[in-house]
C-alpha cells in the first residue's frame, strides 16, 4: 500500500472517533427516549452496524479500517503490519475513541470525560468478550479471504448480533473499551472492569489468528 | 471441492455453534430487557438474521454452511452430497448445536443444559415448520440457480421473515430443534415436542427438492 | 424468455402465494405479542420487506416476480407482457393471494377465509396507495434500467418504507388488497374499502410508467 | 453527462420530495402509533434509510441524486457542478421538500402547511448538524472514490445512524430543513431555529470538502 502515512493514521484516528461518538451517543439517545430498555439497546444495534458498514467501505482502502488494537494484533501476527505501524495504529485508535466520547458528550450537551459506575465484570462478561472478538476476526478473516467486498457489511452484522447474544453486548475492542470508560451512560464500563476485557479481547485475537489461519488454509 | 474432510468437519460444527449460541443468547437477552413479547421476538430476529449472513459468507465456501440436516438432506438428494458425508455433516450439526446452547448459557451464566417447559406443539405449528423449511430451500436453491453470491443475504433475510409469519417462529432445523431442547428460556422448545417438528422440516425438504428441481430446472 | 408458461404462473401463484401469508401472518403474530401498534407495524414490515427480498432474487429469473397486477400492467404498456399473458399472471397472482391468507391463517390456528372489519377509506388513503404504487414503480422501472440486480433490495425497502410514510400503509398491489379482505385480523382491508385502494393502485401505475418512461429514456 | 437539463431538475425536485415526504410522513404514523418515543424514532430512521437505498439507485444516474444543497455545494467546490446548475439544483430541492412536506399531511389527513413549535436549538444541536453533515460527505466522497456502487446503502446508513448519534437526528441538509419548518410533527423544527441549522451543514459541507480531498487524494 502507498497511502501515506499520515493519511492512514488520520484514518484509524477518524474511524475511531466516529466509531464511539456513534456508540456512546446513541446509547444516550435511546436510552432518554424509551424506558424500554431492549427498544434501547436496539437504537444502540441499529446505529453501531450502520456507522460500522459506511467507516469501513470508506476508510478500508486508506487504513484497512481497524479502529481495533485487537484486530491490528492479529494483522502483526499474520505479518501483514509492522510493529511500528501496529503501534501508531493502536495510538491513533486509543486517542480517537477518547475523542469520540468526548464528541458524543458534546453533542448531547454532557460533561466531556465521566467516569463510568455500570458494572461489567464476572467470568460469563469475560467469557462473551473472548467469543464476540472471536467472531469480529472470523467475520474479518473469512470475508478477506473469500469475499472482500463482503467485509463492511460482515463487520456490521457480527457486531449487531453480537449486542444481543454475548452478556458483555460485545464490545470486542480494546480502543472502544477504554473509551467507554469514560462515559457515565448507557454504554459505559467501569475502568476496574476494563482489563479484564481487554485482556478477554487480545486473547480470543491470538487464538482466532491460529484458528483462522488453519480453518482457511488453501484447499490441499 | 478439495477442502479437507476435518476442515469441512470442523466448519459445520462451529457455524451451528455459533447460531444456535446467538439464537438462544439473543432470547435470554431480550425477555430479560423487556416485557414487550414483539420487541423480544425482534432482538431474537435481527441477531439470528444477522450471523447467519456472516458464517454464511464466511464458511460457505468452506462447508457449504447447511448447518442443517434438513438441507444437507436435500443436498444428499441432489446427488450433491455423499451418504457417508451427509452422515458426518450431521453429527457435527448436532454435536455443534448442543455447544451452541452450552454457550450461550456459559456466556448468561445459566445452568448448561436445561429442559426446556416451553409447549410447541400442534397442527398449526407443524405445518408451520413445514412451510418454514420449504421456504428456506427455496431461498437455498434459487439463489445457488441464479444468484449465488445472494445466498448468505437470502438466507439470513428468510429466517428472519420467518420468526414472524410463521407461527413457531421457523425453527427450520432439526439440529437447531434438539439444541434448543436444552434450554429452558425464551427460544426452547420441550423434548416431548421436538420429534413432530423435525419430521415436518425432513419432510418439507423432501417435497421442497422435488418441487424446486422442477421450477429451477433449465429452461427448454 | 423460454422459461415454459407453467413455470411462469407458479411461479407468479407461489410468490404472490408466500408474500401474502408473509403480510398476514407477520400481522397476526405481531399483534398477539404487543400493545404497542407500532411495534406490531415494525413486525409486519421487517417480514415482509425480507421476504421480498428473497422472493425477487428466486422467482425473478422465472416470472419477472411481479406478485402484482398493477406491475403486471405497467409491463403490459411497456409492451413487455402480452395481452394473453397478463391475463393468466393476474389469475394466478390473485389467486395465489387467496391461497396465502388461507395459509396465514392455517398457520395461526385461524378460520381458513374472514370478512375483514378493518375500514380503510377516504380520499388520505387513496392518495396514499397512489403514491405508494407511484414509488413501487419508481424502484422497479429505474433499477432495472441502472441496475438490475438492486431490484429485489430495492423493491423490499421501498415496501418498508411504504408501511411508514403514506397512511394506507402501502398496499400498493390489487392481488394482496384483495387477498386481505379475507382476513379480520392486522392487515385485514373491509370488502367495501377493497375497489377505491385498487382503482388507485391501477391508475397510479399508468401514471408511472408513462413517467418514468420520459424520466428514464436513454440520454439523449 | 448527457442526461437533459429538465430531467436532472425533475430528478433532484422528486427525489426530494419523495424523501421529505417519507421523512415527514413516517413520523406522523410513529407518533400516532406509540407513546414509546424511541419506538417512534425507530420507524422514523428505518423509512429514511431506506428510502434514500431507493432514491439513490434509481436517481444516481439521472441528477447524481444530491437532494440536497449542502451535497451541491460540495460538488460545486470540487468543480463537478456548475454555477448555474448549482442555482437550479438548489432551487429544485428546496420546492420538492416543500412539496414533499404538503404531500405528506394530505396523505395524512392533515393541514398542508403548518408553522412547527419543536424547539431544536443550543450548540449542542449545531455541533451536531455539522458532525452529521461531515459524516453524510465522508459516505458520499469516500463510496464515490473507492466503491461507488455502495453509495445507496451508504447514505442510507449514515443517515439511519445519525437519527441516533446525533442529539439533532441528524437533519444535514437544507432543503429538508426548510421543508421540515413547514410541518408541526413528530419532524417539525421551528422556523427560527431553522437558519443555525442550514449554518452548521454548510460550514461543515466545506471543511468535509477541503478533508476527503486531502484523505481521498490517489496515493503517492
Amino acid at each position: 500500500m502507498t497511502v501515506s502515512l499520515s493519511r492512514q493514521l488520520v484514518s484509524e484516528f477518524t474511524g475511531t472517533l466516529v466509531l464511539v461518538a456513534t456508540v456512546v451517543g446513541s446509547g444516550i439517545m435511546a436510552e432518554t427516549l424509551t424506558s424500554d430498555t431492549a427498544v434501547a439497546l436496539w437504537g444502540n444495534t441499529a446505529a453501531t452496524g450502520a456507522i460500522l458498514f459506511v467507516l469501513i467501505s470508506v476508510l478500508g482502502p486508506i487504513s484497512g479500517a481497524h479502529f481495533n488494537p485487537a484486530v491490528s494484533l492479529a494483522f502483526l501476527m499474520r505479518g501483514e503490519l509492522k510493529v511500528s505501524l501496529f503501534a501508531l495504529f493502536v495510538a491513533a485508535q486509543i486517542a480517537g475513541g477518547l475523542a469520540g466520547t468526548g464528541l458524543a458528550h458534546l453533542m448531547f450537551e454532557d460533561a466531556l470525560f465521566q467516569a463510568s459506575q455500570h458494572v461489567r465484570a464476572g467470568p460469563s462478561q469475560w467469557v462473551s468478550e473472548g467469543v464476540a472478538t472471536f467472531a469480529l476476526l472470523m467475520a474479518i478473516f473469512g470475508c478477506i479471504r473469500f469475499r472482500p467486498d463482503a467485509v463492511p457489511a460482515a463487520v456490521g452484522l457480527v457486531i449487531m448480533a453480537g449486542y444481543w447474544w454475548t452478556s458483555s453486548t460485545s464490545f470486542a475492542n480494546p480502543a472502544v473499551t477504554i473509551a467507554r470508560v469514560f462515559t457515565d451512560t448507557f454504554s459505559g464500563i467501569r475502568a476496574v472492569d476494563a482489563p479484564m476485557f481487554i485482556l478477554a479481547q487480545l486473547g480470543a485475537a491470538v487464538l482466532a489468528t491460529f484458528f483462522f489461519k488453519w480453518l482457511l488454509a488453501e484447499p490441499e
